[in-house]
């Protein structure tokens, strides 16, 4: 049994540019009036599961437990992707089955994937009455929401499933000589490039040598601390706010300076002293 | 007597550049405190008319009985255009009386027509105490909004109206030899480009015939249900989730592709088998 | 003792492309689930510290007595800026203590000075357990808000400060000659650019003179009273909604048009008839 926090955050691509996600907030307000609200993010880009994914695990964690966590990318709507709802002994998550929910999944510990459940959203009772082909946030994953954040049981919602689908390349690849391969999977609005390496192994090491990162051509060398280190308009290295490495431009943007883009991949490595 | 949800919804060109819109929600918060408040969309092209009263109709269908829709897209702010609120069976608008209340009123049946009432804001009382020429969403309409939203009677607010004015060219002509004529209304976050023409009687027909869509010398033929159908690229015809025949680009955007904008017209037909 | 709203705004340059201001959302309602959250604006430049404390400072006055506002731009963001919360006889205020406040402080009356009470923010019971080097408006200033919005004395949080950190040139500066040298402070939506000069006392001076006015190379004849007068295309002065004087151009944007952009010098003074 995990307690509601009354907390619905939303992690969409909808942009701010349409109701879209007003649409959302009216649904869930139509049937849990007293739900918070919180927007996590709308601008993931178009269709991209692999941001859209990470952007909602590295913020999850900062929500009280009991919290519903509603997620739509979804390139797939209207044709015959499932739709689930994952209860965590943290949180709820509401999402179509395309690999959304992947990094959420892998940043778990073991016990904590043992004890999560999977339902597949097949219970039409908890949607609105028409279900469109276009637009399951509204009709399918809003409602469902709603309805977790109410108290309704995950198991009321459809049959357990016994694993998400999830996204290749999401995790970083550690190989034997010490590099670790990823990729840039989020440009922030600073123009900050955020890989999926975690940066706490680095920072450890990095007091008994030098850590090297490559990413789009260009070699990097050194950590770090705040983003107001370093010289204006020379790329660097650090741990950012998601724990990630990081390529960040002090007074300037690291994405154009450099050209980066999501997917690009990352290596870093330590060389010791 | 409708009872209020307690919800208030904004929808405004303010974009989200400035504190316009967090002004809003704090003189709301300052007259209602409990309110709950939804910012629909305030990216309407500015002074668009045409795409704010469509974006609003489309959307507050979405919203339990008893809610509250603010509405400013206002280019004669602090000239004689009158400001009005109006409650139909359904809800409640506080809006310029410049045409953005075309699309709600004309998507009324004539029996809620009936039993809608109009009132023009003429009573200070329910004001900011000083009144600039320049930001009636602020010192007018918030405040409006939210006295609606604490349970005033519309009575209260002004002397009754008979009619609202209406804007031209919102509803689409049915032309004797089944065409119907309608425009670009509306281009969503995708490149969506959204018409005026209603699709479900084009859904139906299509079963014996094929779909004919013309708009910015493009010639579409075809219905498709989900946006994931047809060839990445290539432009095609649905019902999209606000039930109007939209344009859409799978992996695309169908408005840079077709080069195609808000008031282009649109005509559709069924050519029979 | 201020009776608290149950308001928090939030003012940042974190733009809404990312999670940044979902995770102050979050970590606010773990402390402060009853809190109101109203984003006040997320796109200032980034780290326009003029901006963005122009922005806060032209709209506080608009919220209940007792609101606790958030201000997170902070260029130096893990370096040795101090943080510190604001008492004022209307408000709260949190932000890091680089001039971010200039406005408000300059806004207010000298005896409201005298009431208002200032601290540094060096208690870690208040803050988030971690403390990374480059979000302190997740790890220090969200969860300072919201113990203040949850009712906790400022004088819990840390020692008494005498002053605040004043940004150079936000005040305008009033010649013997009557000329006032300003600068321009905001770019709206609308491309309307706002000045840091008040409008009020050349609203009087007007009516035995015209105002003239001159910014970017450009020289300005006279003051128009809303946005619809006057020739479109034409640029024209008035005083916005801020109570600053502001350069608009009737369906266009004066930015656009005249090149303008923050920082830009500004002119005003008086022609007698």
């Amino acid at each position: 049994m995990l307690e509601r926090s009354g907390i619905i955050t939303l992690t969409t691509d909808f942009g701010l540019a349409d109701t879209y996600v007003g649409i959302l907030h009216g649904v869930i307000r139509g049937i849990c009036p007293q739900a918070r609200l919180v927007d996590l993010c709308h601008q993931v880009r178009p269709q991209n599961l692999l941001q859209g994914g990470f952007l909602l695990a590295s913020a999850c964690g900062y929500f009280p437990q009991g919290t519903v966590h509603l997620a739509v990318v979804d390139p797939g709507v209207g044709t015959e992707r499932p739709a689930i709802a994952m209860q965590t002994p943290q949180a709820f998550f509401v999402a179509p089955d395309n690999g959304l929910l992947s990094w959420v999944w892998q940043e778990m510990s073991p016990t904590d994937r043992s004890r999560t459940r999977i339902v597949e959203l097949n219970e039409p009772r908890y949607w609105l009455p028409q279900i469109s082909r276009t637009f399951h946030g509204r009709d399918i994953f809003a409602p469902t929401a709603a309805h977790l954040a109410a108290g309704l049981q995950l198991e009321c919602l459809g049959p357990p499933r016994q694993q998400i689908s999830l996204l290749e390349g999401a995790t970083p690849i550690y190989q034997d000589d010490g590099r670790v391969l990823g990729q840039i999977v989020h440009i922030d609005h600073f123009g900050n490039c955020v890989s999926s390496i975690p940066g706490e192994s680095f920072l450890a090491a990095a007091t008994g040598g030098r850590l090297h990162l490559q990413v789009g051509g260009n070699h990097l060398e050194g950590l770090v601390h705040t983003y107001a280190e370093g010289e204006p308009g020379r790329p660097q290295v650090l741990m950012g706010s998601s724990g990630r490495l990081e390529v960040a431009v002090p007074q300037g943007s690291a994405a154009k300076l450099l050209g980066l883009a999501i997917h690009d991949p990352v290596q870093a490595w330590i060389v010791r002293d």
